[in-house]
């Protein structure tokens, strides 16, 4: 058996996936706070949770981190686990389970996971998209997942879109994760009902600390026109971004995972129309594929799970 | 002999390339205008007066044109060039001169004449960005050069860096060439000489029509305040692209070519200092090295030359 785990900024998501059907056995969540050694002590419990649930042993595991993560496993800078920055995650979980561990990117992870299970499976060109706190992205072009000099590639979510826009948690200016994450959704529709223009009857909740981005759409469907607006920029700002990586790698596909990608087609159909739209040359080329992904959100625990095949292969 | 042309949105320039040394043994320009069929006229013009200035035979030729190009050779779009837009140049080109004829991007061209025999030799993870009329780019990630879904890779001057910017005669708002090329550059300064605060004397030029961006460096020599202004101005909207191609792709290097790489170290050295500034997780990675190509003006139509290479390789 392996295991995967995907270390959000507030909780971890532990997958018991079989390495022959690729298929998830069992799955644990635990908050992720606290400090790198709180950290190691909670994905140790995890493992040995999951181990409680299976006959078979463990073999390795892998671990899912947002931030910048060396092709080697060590993770330099993490915006949203500022306690992982420049901590040494891999040794100290390795030493903590006595099994080899690997640790990528959660994106890159789930990357990984679309390529070979998901929605990607057999294509050569394309991207994937988690829209979730912050935006995650992960590259295949060519047949082949792009890692670059230190194993950063992938980082688009800090790509500048607005350059006269607000700072960033990072000292950047205007990226793409300000304007098209599920944060950036979420604080535009409780301005919303503090600004009484949208209702929580409408957003089917009880209080404003309740409100999640993706609620937006009950909104529309009752038909509140404000809803609909902040949700066409929300999609726009979602496509310009998505724009710049088909200018830069020019995807056959987009793959959409991440929490936001449970608001389904009206995403999908919202940001197919600004692509076509901003695509420059859009006449003179297929239009890219829009997708959901299959994995919903256990892709990037699973993709860290998968991972740990190589490592296996490696050391076998 | 093998040669290489860099259609241009005004002229076109055409090299004569030694396939063994790979030097440049002779060069010819001709303007670019007028419809396929009069480009086509001089496209043969001058591949006419290179064979008159060779002993040797001519096998190939290979057109580098700025805009989409398809990984087959078909020019599908290109705002610079509108009559090259679903034209068979590929096609005309072979049947008037009876020759194998490759097409390429134009910074495609670029970067693989960087990647063999400039700045890019034995570098796995590099960036080749032309700041000239507009910006192209090409990419080389993991060892290799990026293409794409339809060999569209690399148009990284369209991507949106200021969503709420002018509107970009592709139809797209604020892309990073409308403030980090060259004609961004010259319209900047023509509009300090027009407000008197850069006179023409400090620019070392006769009349406004003359002024080009790269003599700003003059008027910033002779301690004009905003001259460095605008020199600060352009160097940072450099940067904000080329960091937003850092966060996608993780290159090491960076080379710049094109027109405006004859600013030189100046132009290095501001954009250096903007690319640390706006990296993410500078201090947690190497910083990106930069420099400026080898190969000067001749680098697009010397790569478009070496494109033929791999063409006589399969003719073979």
């Amino acid at each position: 058996m392996i295991v995967g785990i995907d270390i959000g900024g507030t909780k971890a998501l532990a997958v018991l996936v079989d390495p022959v059907s690729n298929l998830v056995e069992a799955s644990v969540v635990a908050p992720s706070s606290g400090n790198g050694f709180e950290l190691v002590e909670s994905i140790v419990d995890l493992i040995t949770k999951l181990d409680d649930q299976t006959a078979a042993p463990i073999d390795a595991v892998g671990l899912a981190v947002a931030g910048l993560v060396t092709s080697e496993g060590s993770v330099r800078y993490s915006p949203n686990l500022p306690s992982l920055t420049e901590f040494p995650l891999k040794e100290r979980v390795s030493n903590a389970i006595g099994l080899p561990v690997a640790v990528a990117n959660d994106a890159t992870a789930g990357t990984i996971a679309e390529a070979e299970i998901g929605a990607g499976k057999g294509c050569k060109n394309f991207i994937f998209v988690a829209l979730g706190t912050g935006i995650g992205t992960g590259l295949v072009v060519d047949g082949h997942l792009l890692n670059g000099s230190n194993g950063f590639a992938g980082e688009s979510g800090h790509m500048t879109i607005k350059s006269d826009g607000d700072l960033h948690v990072t000292g950047r200016r205007g990226p793409w994760e300000m304007y098209g994450s599920g944060s950036s959704l979420t604080h535009m529709v409780r301005q919303a009902v503090s600004a009484r223009t949208v209702s929580l009857d409408e957003l089917n909740v009880a209080q404003i600390d309740d409100v999640l981005g993706s609620q937006l759409v009950s909104a529309m469907t009752s038909g509140n026109k404000q809803a609909e607006e902040i949700f066409g920029q929300f999609c726009k700002d979602v496509a310009i971004g998505m724009s710049n990586l088909v200018m830069v790698v020019d995807p056959s596909l987009i793959i959409i995972g991440g929490g936001l990608a449970n608001i389904g087609s009206p995403l999908i159909q919202g940001v197919s129309e600004w692509l076509l739209k901003i695509v420059v040359g859009a006449e003179h080329r297929d239009p890219v594929r829009l997708e959901l992904s299959p994995l919903g959100s256990d892709g990037c625990a699973i993709g860290a799970a998968l991972l740990t095949k190589s490592l296996l292969n490696k050391l076998s």
